[in-house]
Parts: C-alpha cells; sequence; structure tokens
C-alpha cells in the first residue's frame, strides 16, 4: 500500500442541518450564488429555507438556476458569469450531483480566464487543472453521488457530445451540510437510482484495486450491506427517517476518499463507458451503471475471481470451493443484479431503447477520452476496445 | 445521526516515505523542531535519515529528544522555549504516541504565552483552549495511538500526578507521513501493546456509542478483524512488511474519525479510568487498556447487551439465541481477553505488581477530572464512583 489521501471538508450531518446554513456560509462570504437544478428546491420550500438562513446571517443571494441532470458547460458558463458580474465570494450548491458538480467548477470557473472546457478532461492532456477556487459549500438534496464531500466533478459538453470528469485539491467543499430531511421528498425511482450509483462507486474500487487491502475490503463491504439494508426501506418508506440517513451516510463515504485511500484502483471502467453513453443519449447515469456494472463484472470475474469470491461470500453469504471458484463468483454477480432489479433498476440497455447501432462508437469514444499508454481503458483488466465492446454487447 | 467532522490532514503512506519528509516540511516553514523521545530513532539511523531529508529541503533543524513514554508537561514547556529561542516555524515529530502528542501541545505553547498546562484538561472549566499552533508534520515510528492523524493529545503533571487531555482542531498535523518500514524494528511487546491500543480505541466508540450506527459498526468490526488477524503476524516476524503495513493502517484509522464520526460515542470510559491509574504509576498504557477493557466490558455488556452479542458474532464467529444473549456476549468478551493474552497483553492489575490499596483514590481521582453534570463518568453506560471501583476491583 503506498497511497497520499487528504479530505479537508467540513461535514455537518443530521436532521434539521439546514438552518445552520447561514451560519456556516458566513465564515467563507458575504455575496453567494445559490445553485440550483429543475425546481424541486423551490417545490419544496427547501430553497426559500436556504435563502432565508443566508439573508439572515447577512449574506446576499444571487441565483443560477436550471442546471441539467447531466450538468453543462454551458450551465457552468452562464454561473460563473452571474458570480463575476455580482463579485459573489462564495459559492452555495443545494441540489443534486449535478447541482453540486457544477457548481464545483463554477467556482473554479469563476478565477479562471480561459474558457471552462479547459478544466474538464477530453483526451489527453488536460489544458488547464484548476489551482484555485471560490470557497463552495454543499447541501445534497439527495443521497447518491457522493459529491458533497469530494474534490470531483463530472460535467458534460452537449456541442460536442462529450461528458467527462475533473479532479482538483480546490474544488473540495469548504462545508459539507447533509440534512437527511431533505431528502424524504426524493421519490422512489430517483432513490433507487442513489442507492445503485453509491454502490457503484464503492465496487468500482472495490473490484479495481490491487488486492491485500483488507480493511478498504471491510469498509467497502459495510456500506454496501448496509446500503442493500436501509435502500429498499428508504424506497418503501419514502418518509423512514433514519433509513433516509443511513442511506445518505453511505453515498458520503462511498467517494469521499475513506474507502478507496490505498486500495490502489487501476480505474473506474463501469463510469468511463457510462459516460460515454449518456453523453450520447443523457441516460440517468445511475441506470447507465446499472445496465453496465453486472455486464462488467462477469468479465471481470473471469480474471479476478478470487475478489467477487468475497464478494459473494461477504455480502450474500454464499459458499465457495475456493477462491477460484468462478461459479461462485458468478452467483454473487447474479444477486446483484436481482437486487439491482428488485429495486427497480434497469440492467439491460433495451430497457432504455437502446440497441446495438452504436455499440462500437461508444467503446471508440470511451477510449478516446480515457486510456493508459497502451491504449487500454484503466481498470482490473485493462480493456481494450473489444473487451468494451464485449461488455455492452452483454448489457443489451 | 447528528455530527460534526473534519480531519484536515494530509495522510502521506507507504514504505519509503520518509525520504519525502524535507519535500512536505518545505511547503511549512524553514525552521524545523524535530521532537524525539528516548533515543531508538537515533540507534536505527531513522534520526539521520530525517534530519538528511529535511536539510536536503534546505530547513534548518533544531532538536528536542528526550520525551517521555508518558508525555510531561516539563517536556512540552522545554521543547516550547527551545522552538521560540530558535524561531522555528515548524514542529516535526519523529517516534511514538508521546513524541506526537508532545508536538501537537509544543506546537500550540510556542503560540501561548501562559502555562502550557492551562490548555490540558484537569477538572472543568479548561482554561485555555488552544486556538493555533505552529504547523505539525507527525512520522510515527511505531503504530499504536494513532495521534499521526487527530487533534488530540494526552499529557502527563508529574508534579500533580494527573494525566489528561487535549483536543482542538488547530493541533490537526498538516501532514501524517507513515512509512511502515520505521515500525519493522519495533520489539514484540511494544507491537503488541500498539495492536492493543488501536482495538481499544475502537471498541471504546463502539461500545460508548448510541447504537443504530450500521456503518460505523462495520468500519469498526472490519478494522478489529484486520488488527486481530495482522497483528499476530507483525509480532510473529516484525519484518513482514505487509503486516506491518496493515496494523499501522489500522492505528491510524482506528482514531482518525473515520469510526467513530457520527456514532454518538459518550465517553472514553476505559481512557479515562486507565490515566489516572497510569498517572500513579507511570505503567504503559496499553497495558493498562488491556486490563481494564476486559473488564469494563463485563461491566457494560449487562446494560448494553445487543450490542456485544453483535461483537460476539461479527468478530467471533458465536452464535447467539437473541440480542439479550448475555452468555454469549461474555463468551465474546472472554475469547477478547484471551486474544490479549495471545499477544503477550497483562490482563490483571497483579501482573504489573499493583493490589487494591489505592483503587478507590483512582476512581475518585477519574471522576475529578472528567464527570458529567450528574457527577458521573461518562459513557455508556455513566458510571458512578462504584462502578469504577468495582470494574478495577475485578481486574485484580
Amino acid at each position: 500500500m503506498k497511497f497520499e489521501y487528504l479530505n479537508p471538508t467540513r461535514l455537518v450531518f443530521g436532521a434539521g442541518s439546514l438552518s445552520r446554513l447561514g451560519e456556516m456560509a458566513g465564515t467563507y462570504g458575504k455575496r453567494a450564488l445559490l445553485v440550483t437544478g429543475g425546481g424541486s428546491v423551490k417545490r419544496s420550500g427547501t430553497f426559500e429555507r436556504a435563502r432565508n438562513s443566508l439573508a439572515d446571517a447577512g449574506i446576499t443571494v444571487f441565483e443560477c438556476e436550471g442546471v441539467e441532470p447531466n450538468p453543462r458547460i454551458s450551465s457552468v458558463k452562464r454561473g460563473a458569469a452571474t458570480a463575476r458580474d455580482n463579485a459573489c465570494d462564495l459559492i452555495v450548491a443545494l441540489g443534486g450531483g449535478s447541482v453540486m458538480d457544477a457548481s464545483k467548477v463554477i467556482a473554479a470557473a469563476v478565477l479562471y480566464d480561459g474558457d471552462p472546457w479547459d478544466m474538464i478532461h477530453h483526451g489527453q492532456p488536460q489544458p488547464h487543472v484548476p489551482t484555485e477556487a471560490l470557497p463552495l459549500i454543499t447541501v445534497p438534496t439527495l443521497a447518491a453521488t457522493g459529491s458533497e464531500m469530494n474534490c470531483g466533478a463530472v460535467i458534460s459538453n452537449a456541442e460536442t457530445r462529450e461528458k467527462s470528469f475533473v479532479q482538483a485539491e480546490c474544488l473540495y467543499p469548504k462545508v459539507a451540510l447533509l440534512d437527511p430531511e431533505l431528502t424524504v421528498t426524493v421519490p422512489k425511482d430517483q432513490t433507487a437510482y442513489g442507492v445503485c450509483d453509491l454502490i457503484t462507486h464503492i465496487t468500482e474500487s472495490y473490484f479495481n484495486g490491487t488486492g491485500d487491502t483488507p480493511i478498504q475490503d471491510r469498509f467497502a463491504e459495510g456500506v454496501i450491506l448496509t446500503a442493500m439494508e436501509y435502500g429498499p426501506k428508504a424506497i418503501a418508506d419514502g418518509n423512514d427517517l433514519n433509513a433516509r440517513a443511513q442511506v445518505q451516510w453511505a453515498a458520503t463515504v462511498a467517494l469521499n476518499g475513506w474507502l478507496s485511500a490505498g486500495s490502489g484502483s487501476a480505474g473506474y471502467p463501469v463510469h468511463m463507458i457510462e459516460h460515454t453513453v449518456s453523453a450520447f443519449h443523457d441516460i440517468t447515469h445511475a441506470a447507465g451503471l446499472a445496465i453496465i456494472n453486472p455486464a462488467w463484472m462477469r468479465f471481470a470475474a473471469k480474471s479476478n475471481t478470487a475478489k467477487f469470491v468475497q464478494f459473494a461470500q461477504r455480502i450474500f453469504g454464499l459458499d465457495a470451493k475456493g477462491s477460484d471458484d468462478l461459479d461462485c463468483a458468478s452467483a454473487g454477480i447474479d444477486r446483484f443484479e436481482a437486487f439491482l432489479k428488485s429495486i427497480g433498476c434497469p440492467t439491460r440497455l433495451s430497457e432504455l431503447g437502446l440497441d446495438d447501432r452504436l455499440i462500437e462508437t461508444y467503446a471508440k469514444e470511451t477510449l478516446r477520452i480515457v486510456h493508459d499508454e497502451n491504449g487500454l481503458l484503466p481498470g482490473r483488466p485493462a480493456m481494450s476496445e473489444a473487451d468494451v465492446v464485449g461488455v455492452l454487447r452483454a448489457a443489451l
């Protein structure tokens, strides 16, 4: 194990925390850009509570609304322009992963004179790695991406049909304010997608890691078990505040670095492939993950059998004949896919109306955006274009 | 779950990391006070490698050596005076928990004009809560206290026979540099004590928590299982670098807040009791913990049975008749005590030559230093003086 870890975000967790937004924000600025998505935070009254809390703390609020589910660089530019025009010194993200991701890049774009798209990986090398950003406070309104407590963001470019990411230390939020009460109005399907999203974040580092990382493995398994226990409860009864809290905490730790620190993850192949598919079709990110992840698992289990056997044993209590028992590994993947179906996620591309026409294009495009020095998609194992096509075909 | 969490320490982990000390230190200062303990870092050559790495980065090094195993406030004062006299702008701790704890308080004492003992809790209220400190880099040479990546320190006062703690955000190290190679020379007994120390840190928050914290429980159990698997390997073969690395990682996450965030721990009763006993007899901290923890567990299991049943099931795979199965809970505690014995820890006060003469004094003194509004020692359950006496008698 050889690694570096840093996460300087202050976490404030608990029902009712939204009322502390102004107090938290006051430490960092006086003029806040409040970024939101499609309008549900206004309908639910959350927006007004957030704005009032900021106003009570003497903070002037400017708005950037309408960030899309797959947030676009055009929204980033619009938000950055509003922040600049009004001399904002603080960004507050109130919404889901897309709002938080857009807010991170807005926070950096305000202090960058070039084109904000320069900051997003889209073929090597990255033209501009951000090194400074306005202070950011994240207030997630659903449990899914974990964006609230990490330094990554995924942004789409509608013109070039690209969807890719940026990761930089300056993008860590100063404060992540997690109030599970805000998530009780999330509908069943979005709740299920959140559970799928967070589990997929975990399986990516779990299965693509170096192995011999016992603590990281136990952490990952613990969060998956918890998400599989409390996720269905939150879906069945949206007002179950304890289930909402457990799922939200699971989503945050799934991607704040605690599980992946030292795991030596070689890459995030499922996410990389999904990004391409959703760049072409604007599908819900977690629906894409639910479809691609089990297909990828069946591919990866052939060469990394022992880890998939461990997964089958510790998550589903299955018996194995040995660490090379591919039948046990496969049975674990079947059980995982069945869980995704049981909470209402699609597990085939055809369920989204997609067929095989563009499969080669998705694969080529995925590898164009991210590849190692051998031209392969990083992961365990690294994937050729044919491997990606094979996984996508298996997911038809 | 309602909590706040922050840990801004940058972690650099891996065999060979010591060579990066200068590079890391250069970000924070030009004149470093290098704090060490009893001399083993000089005999092993680690001190010279650290000093050279700092010198190569253009940093002038001043020394504070001879910090005691239970670090004294007198050493803190001596270190702070050296740092002030030489206008140090950075503290580097190279040693075990005592060196790191002393270094934290030195870092704050340099910037505080009053008596540094003001900063240590010793009866309410605390005269001075530190709010600023020089930047600190920790380089642990053994895996035990987890002090490398938290903001707490425990300091003793030989004159007043007090041993107590301070916790403040300004005491977080800027960098924790963990090089498992530095721990291969740690003798068997100290390695075992480190394993006991780290597990006790975990059991304190695990058993004194609010319950219904499934993720925190899984994390805690995962680290305990790992420490029980790799600890004996590191004891059996000190040169097993992977075992050393796993134990070191376990010690760090045991007390960096990841396991306790949101667990709602009511207190650290085992530590509080041990602090008093070792303030009187200068015993090895972890030896005291190995003795007091099983005795405390038997006391606490009577009222918090379900959690001890979970421990017995998940750590030792024991079967339970139900969550109120005190026999199962007790069997788990027996197995835990047997593990401590198996790695060479004492489990009775008599093994350290201590008898019952001062038991009432220890109990009174423990409660004088830390008590809740009802005069009880915080924990689950809160303890009266008679409860503390009972636990200590059971540990004779």
